[in-house]
């Protein structure tokens, strides 16, 4: 068994966006997505697919992207690297429903490599629902784990510990959300190991479209008022800090002359901000507030 | 004539948040500033001042702080200081106003000492017009720099090209808004020379309500429609990406345990995102969008 060349991971990622953007429309019923090719003035490009208005997703961005060219510095030296050509290609996913009572949900998988031989793997999935539900928490966080399960059993724990601690507003000392799996920088030892990290992230992506069906269908049948949308507004302003102060993705991105409109394609149609926001004891809000922390075992939570 | 101790510079700036208040207050005609007292843990602290939903002003804040302890770690890597102990205090404005027609504005001004006998000024005031009105950015760079020009001929140029250089997004490749001026680390030769910086910096914070008065006063006398509210709500997403991304104050407070509240009151009361929105041709958005470049000479503007 050979690994497959990074034009084939590319091929197969596009694919991917292919499959995910089509079971989105399907499951959204009348939202379609928005291409646009764009091209890398250094080396490559990319597809931006976005839906605006749908009857579920309000927003929503599902981006391939194959790039290439000199290894930016900035990459070089945090990451103590020698001067080389990269290559890079991934497919990246953010979806902000219209309703408060769907959650917010992000995908990310991406191959790099560089031609002295440095190569990894890196993703992840995680859900910020507006609305904090222990049976919703875990049937997510069981999906995500079962798939890990089929390829190494060190996997969920390993990367559901890693997504807590990147997914965290460290100025709010609050998580974006109730988190998922979060790995970066994993290297294979053989061509069979580099076929399995490659089958683990297609897998993940297949996973996407069931999962998050699963809520748009359940969820956006809840009803929800002025309150439930004012509190969205609020959870989508602090969606729109950890992207723009924490992600190290986004921050990177802009620094170092990305697409800036694939880039903040994350951002949600609209955001608030209260000074000194208090929820109510007692409330929905107040439940949700007090579990965007680290460390929750999702799994065997109980209310 | 001896120069001010750090304490009584702390004192004429809390009474210069008062008087900035009372007279935001005024203008407004019906907004009322809340106070928040806050302690710094490791020493100090602070009032923040918050107004919401006033006749004109629909979010601001006014916020004076006088802060001491061990100086950060972070603070004396970046400016390659030796281990000691700091003051510092501050008064900090963002206002945003109801109008789109009423420009956002932003002022600053502050003193920093260690005991090791390092000591400098900052500050700075910024205008934001969510539509640029040539007229208007005039007068405002001609009332700075009527002010700059009691004090040094050399300040207003000098600052002028520091606040378009500060208030920049790179991502974007454009300016905040209109500038105005920035400066920072102004040490003084001698005990005049101290007194003389300490007084511009009260010259622009008496300059500040006079100025603002004069477009909530003239400004909200305009008319506007959805149209001029949509693209507000854009250009505050704008405002929230320079802060957020590139705004060294806020990004070192959130990074240092500083107080979230006080920091983030100069987010918007809300703000939207549009994948790849396009402004049309010959419309007042595209004149506002192709003139929010660095270096433009608003005190000869003509349109």
């Amino acid at each position: 068994m050979s690994r497959k060349s990074k034009e084939e991971i590319a091929e197969v990622y596009s694919r991917m966006q292919d499959h995910i953007c089509n079971e989105l429309e399907l499951a959204d019923g009348s939202g379609k997505f928005i291409e646009d090719r764009w091209q890398r003035p250094a080396g490559g490009g990319g597809r931006t697919r976005v839906l605006k208005n749908g009857t579920i997703i309000e927003k929503g961005g599902v981006a391939f992207s194959a790039v290439h060219g000199p290894t930016p510095d900035k990459i070089l030296k945090k990451l103590n690297l020698q001067k080389a050509d990269f290559f890079a290609t991934g497919v990246s996913i953010v979806l902000h429903p219209k309703s408060p009572m769907v959650p917010i949900i992000h995908m990310n998988i991406r191959y790099f490599e560089m031609d002295n031989g440095e190569h990894w793997f890196g993703g992840g999935i995680d859900l910020t629902p507006h609305y904090i539900d222990g049976d919703d928490a875990k049937y997510f966080h069981q999906e995500v784990k079962n798939v890990c399960d089929q390829y190494d059993s060190a996997y969920y724990p390993k990367f559901k510990n890693w997504a807590d601690d990147y997914f965290f507003l460290k100025h709010r000392n609050e998580t974006r959300g109730i988190g998922g799996i979060f790995y970066d920088r994993i290297k294979a030892k053989d061509d069979l190991e580099f076929e399995d990290i490659l089958q683990f992230s297609l897998s993940l992506s297949k996973l996407f479209p069931k999962l998050y069906g699963h809520f748009m269908k359940k969820n956006s049948l809840l009803d929800y008022g002025e309150n439930e949308k004012s509190w969205q507004s609020l959870r989508r302003g602090r969606y729109v800090e950890f992207n723009l102060v924490w992600d190290a993705g986004t921050k990177f991105g802009l620094d170092t002359n990305g697409r800036t409109e694939s880039i903040l394609m994350s951002m949600p149609p609209m955001a608030e901000w209260d000074y000194m926001h208090e929820t109510k004891i007692g409330s929905k809000e107040e439940f949700t507030q007090d579990h965007l922390k680290k460390g929750i075992d999702w799994l065997s939570f109980v209310k």
